[in-house]
């Protein structure tokens, strides 16, 4: 029940109500929640509630800072104004087409760590590589594989993902070369970002997942083979990730995913203790990934090995603390179909077999390629969530 | 020539004049310069100047962001508050003995990439890892090799560093086993901080770097090698560094650093057009290690392969922007002799060769060992540019 028209089988219902920032046209960005085609502007909306203070920073981060008391406290509130007629007269005007606004990057995104989570995204991988499974580490089933990226080229989703350049060897050349990088690919990824920060020096348990992450994007992460192939041995990747990473404009909260929650698959062997969860933190989202309007492949987030609680466990079991706006990402997600595939490397098998996009085909991105990723999940009673997307045109080289 | 009282033979003389971020007692942090035996409080010498609001954040950001003419502004306002016995009235109430003070990180840290850029270090790892020179890999002398850290856990001089916990597989064990770390280890490093941030998608030249970077400091990147070993491949380092990074609490400019600048090693082959500098930024800083209270180490910055301008326009080769406060460390220090070596790891050649710390010996740092980093440079007329010193006690893992 509603009193916003809100159109059928909308991926944005009030079992969802998703947090971003927005702008429209003046420069002031605000807090919004996506419900149906629209966005109330929640900054307007919770001014002289006891919340309100944290709604106006122009970035979520002080609301995801006040812990999960707050966060189900503002979101019982939203749900109520949007859910009782009574409170029609006092919220229409806080609603916005969604066609009509800007999205902005919903937090300031402090540090930024990426996974390589996806077991089959690793076997791919080392099959493309090498022919054969030896690329698969030892370490990879005992823990799930990090690396930090960089938080200062998080961008919005939208913003132009311009084609870097950098040094890359090629197997057959006897010497590197510099220019724009001629394998540019992108990565499907499920964000999760952290609201409530925590102390150096003390592990967060894995069972405080849901008390430190607010909620759940989507994430490009941009990487361009060659520049990585030629730089990433011994410290890993460097510049063939930090030109930019995308973000979708949309946080949806942990609480709008108990449906989306299932069974982690079966680990072999048994995690340490520290990586095992009193309950099951993978979540049933189906990616979908599209290059120009083209659907090239439904990734499901279901199958990773790895998932966020234990992710955050392992990232902070050495002491290290987390920051509200922690942005850390599950590495490609990938599965064991050929169209699951979470990368063009993949899906091209090193460029091998080009892809059919349409009536094109592609190896690797073409300069104006877009890519759009988007997912969805279970919600109450046959519904589903949506995430939105998160979308990046490939823009020239600039050398 | 100045009228407060120099100890003779000070490192910080006017010719150094580095700033940092002190409190005493009270809450308030506050800007400072360090002179001779005493601080500057710069937040209250600069009320009423032009420039004052840059120094009033409890961080130096704003300062760093405001730009080379404003740093030189600043600089000459205070070496003529300082020199001038006309200005002494009115300064004195604000130098603060610096037995007095406690030191802060000077600035918000927003990224931290960290380099590998000692050839002599590099070469060490290999030997000490593989008996050979094997683990210097083909890209090591093209580019300079780096990796992004974590900045939510880079932590002001003299912040005790607990013991990581983690996983570990020792080379002769069939199966990781989880516990505190027991290969603990230092890095000393010289650190980049930079002032003016740069747009996405537009490289920095590397003649910019005087004009970006603001100041040079020392870092501290404590390892845990044994974390290191078991979880870098293929991604690189993570939970073995990113439990704390220690940084020393004075910026000295680069200004000061005029009579440091030394011509750089030969490089062969040329580096890339990108990685030519118009004019030399090695720098003859030597650094000192001690461990508790020992020296046992005394590595020359000079003889680093890669420089701070290349390392800069190579994190920025590939469009990814800067931000005021960003922070990249050049990698361990290390020069020819064995009494030059910038990490425990070589110094006792991977354990096997433990070292004398006065009348005990180490292999990796022990709970309670102290370890502090300290650097000079030639100044003016004889004279030399002290940096202070990075500081840090290894407290027992919590495990």
């Amino acid at each position: 029940m509603s009193w916003p028209d809100l159109p059928a089988g909308t991926l944005f219902g009030l079992d969802n109500l998703p947090y971003g920032v927005f702008s429209r046209g003046e420069r002031i960005r605000r807090a919004g929640v996506a419900v149906g085609d629209q966005v109330l502007d929640l900054t307007a909306a919770a001014e002289g509630e006891s919340f309100g203070h944290l709604l106006a920073a122009g970035v979520l981060n002080p609301l995801l800072a006040a812990g999960p008391d707050v966060w189900a406290e503002v979101r019982a509130r939203v749900r109520e104004w949007l859910a009782e007629p009574r409170h029609a007269d006092r919220i229409r005007p806080h609603l916005v087409p969604r066609a009509d606004i800007v999205s902005h990057l919903p937090v300031e995104v402090a540090d930024y760590a990426d996974f390589y989570s996806s077991e089959q995204h690793a076997i791919n991988a080392s099959r493309i590589f090498t022919g054969g499974d030896d690329l698969v580490p030892a370490n990879w089933k005992h823990l799930p594989i990090g690396y930090h990226g960089r938080a200062g080229t998080v961008v919005a989703s939208g913003t132009p993902v311009i084609r870097p350049a950098g040094q890359r060897k090629p197997r057959k050349a006897a010497e590197p070369s510099f220019g724009a990088a001629k394998r540019l690919d992108f990565e499907a990824e499920v964000g999760f970002v952290v609201g409530v920060g925590s102390q150096l020096g003390t592990p967060v348990p894995i069972d405080e997942f849901p008390r430190r992450v607010f909620g759940v994007c989507l994430v490009n992460d941009w990487s361009a083979r060659d520049l990585q192939g030629w730089e990433s041995q011994p410290l890993g990747p460097f510049l063939g990730k930090s030109f930019a990473t995308s973000m979708s404009p949309w946080l949806v909260p942990l609480a709008a995913l108990e449906q989306a929650r299932v069974p982690q698959p079966a680990q072999d062997p048994e995690p340490f203790e520290y990586l095992r969860a009193a309950e099951p933190w993978s979540l049933d989202l189906t990616l979908e990934i599209r290059i120009n309007g083209h659907l090239v492949s439904s990734p499901p987030f279901a199958t990773q090995y790895w998932t966020g609680a234990q992710q955050l466990a392992h990232l902070t079991v050495n002491g290290a603390s987390l920051r509200t706006g922690d942005l850390y990402a599950s590495g490609t997600v990938t599965g064991p179909a050929k169209d699951q595939r979470g990368s063009l490397l993949e899906l091209s098998w090193g460029g091998r077999e080009p892809l059919a996009v349409g009536e094109e085909t592609r190896a690797f991105l073409e300069d104006g390629d877009e890519v759009v990723i988007s997912a969805s999940a279970p919600g109450p009673g046959g519904a589903r969530i949506g995430f939105g997307e998160v979308r990046g045109t490939v823009a020239p080289a600039v050398v």
